[in-house]
């Protein structure tokens, strides 16, 4: 039987439909031929890409030659320019403002055959450490309102190149959907004197059925009200609505958990496309007692993008209920499989 | 310059990225084979969809047979059921309900191989019957509250099925992106005492850099803070927030200026995938005074959906100002050149 549900934070209706329910093997992804002779992520093409912001590597090597673990660099073809001033003008009835704002690059790792569920704990916490080292810089400019770390996964995801890396990119504006969440999680807050993330945290343990993964500070789960088939939120235990304010040992556990959950999607899907995007709130902007920063996954499995862009109206065939037994049962089965 | 823009009716800023400009032919559209020995929606194969609710056929001719030129049916795998009641209740925190609605398909001609952008004025006037049919049928059911016509093209705008259709979903609740679009045409109302959509096709005839098309009863431009490339608008200039209130002489002038726009885009961009949607108030609500019904074209050209569809950011490669100049000029240039 067919049922809505309502996001509790920005109150999107999303419908679960279970008359066109799934199963993982029905999200069949083709491997993706992605050859090219030439990657400016490889050791040495260094000098290919735009200098290096910051680079992780050995004290005696120079910048912008091998050696490095991790590596950021500016989009060569960036969306907006941070040498641009920050000008806002009419346009008859229309409001428009130059483009200043940082688009960066971080190249995770020099081995172009990885991703992010296959790194060692150690390397993906490094991946962490520079969006943690990259996003405090940002935010100490003050012309900068936002700061946004995504990662593009697979052709379908929207990567132009297959060499993992995620982007960061900060803008004097806030995104829609972020400023709905805060929008949203305000108005909870004025009615229940409680964070709606941290209410999610709870009943999420409490009910136990859309849980993934959960380790010293954070937990992963599929949220109530999912857009997407295996649409998945990883969130601090510990409330903040600041990504920049997160602490070392958090680190650790952080970069954990998105590589176990990463590396279930990984297996149980075999390697889709996805996005994730990391929610925080504005810099130097309010949100402190009823934001809560956390991650959104979302895995590239349906087509009907289109209809639910112009809408909002999603339509998803995997209840999360289901998505998450299949996280966790048939992720155990392949690992078995495996190792036999 | 990259430069951003904000969309006078939602406020969401829009990233018009200039360093990234394409031009038509950087669009290559790949010929689609989706060649199926069976199609349920061509003459002699009635029998194999839901029963019709609305034909357009001789009077001599059997509900269910050939003949028809406009048939519509149910969604054979509906995302929501007419059967259900409308029951709300909560989960937790949560909140559910039911899902109720109708889920029905548009059966646009019998000839499989054509598309909206190839009819005859006539045929595409009798599409434009069908929807408004059943939109005013639907819309005298209580349960009711939005109802929402739109049109997949092409495997990557979501179509499952070539043989050219639309759908139309009515459900007991109203899209985000539709709420949001009241709300925004009810601020800027309360601030100006005028509808934002009128302020817009006076400002898009004064400037004229963004029209495309325009007839008696209806323009179409590229919105200003356009977030796709070639994302088109289509607008009664009747103050109307109602499709259902569409007049017959409107339906004529409906009609043409889609198939008239629909063909720009079919041949300046070689038949692309794309979706529509039309966008009215919601049934037995308010909005008359400051909402305006419209219609949204979505080209479905770039890949950046997952980015987008989580920060609510769109960073859009194309200014509308040149996607116009293509839909006119390079249009002209590839008729003369047929006509050759």
């Amino acid at each position: 039987m067919p049922e809505y549900r309502k996001d509790p934070v920005v109150k999107r209706w999303v419908i679960i439909s279970t008359e066109r329910a799934k199963r993982p093997h029905d999200f069949q992804v083709q491997p993706e031929e992605v050859k090219v002779a030439f990657c400016p992520f490889d050791y040495g093409n260094e000098h290919t890409t735009p200098p290096e912001i910051l680079a992780f590597r050995p004290a005696d090597t120079q910048p912008n030659t091998p050696g490095w673990w991790v590596r950021v660099v500016s989009n060569k073809f960036p969306a907006v320019d941070p040498e641009l001033p920050v000008d806002r003008y009419g346009h008859g009835m229309y409001d428009a403002m130059t483009g200043f704002g940082y688009h960066e690059v971080i190249v995770e790792t020099p081995d172009h055959e990885s991703t992010f569920a296959l790194y060692d704990y150690k390397q993906a916490e490094e991946v962490v450490w520079a969006y943690v080292t990259r996003f405090r810089t940002m935010a100490k400019d003050e012309r900068v309102k936002y700061i946004l770390v995504f990662r593009n996964h697979g052709k379908e995801g929207g990567a132009s190149l297959a060499h993992p890396h995620s982007q960061i990119i900060a803008t004097p504006v806030v995104p829609k959907t972020v400023q709905e969440e805060l929008d949203g999680a305000k108005d909870y807050y004025s009615y229940k004197e409680r964070c709606v993330f941290c209410d999610m945290i709870n009943q999420e343990k409490i009910e136990n059925r859309r849980l993934i993964e959960e380790n010293e500070h954070f937990i992963a789960f599929e949220p109530y009200a999912a857009r997407f088939p295996f649409e998945t939120w990883v969130l601090p235990k510990r409330h903040s609505h600041d990504f920049g304010s997160i602490t070392e040992d958090e680190v650790r556990s952080f970069a954990r958990i998105m590589k176990d959950v990463l590396h279930r999607i990984y297996v149980v899907l075999n390697n889709p496309p996805y996005n994730f995007l990391i929610h925080t709130a504005p810099v130097f902007e309010e949100g402190k007692t009823y934001y809560h920063w956390h991650v959104e996954i979302i895995p590239r499995l349906t087509r009907v993008a289109g209809f639910e862009w112009g809408s909002g109206f999603y339509i998803n065939p995997v209840p999360p209920e289901d998505a998450a037994r299949y996280l966790t049962e048939n992720y155990q089965e392949a690992l078995e499989k495996q190792s036999k």
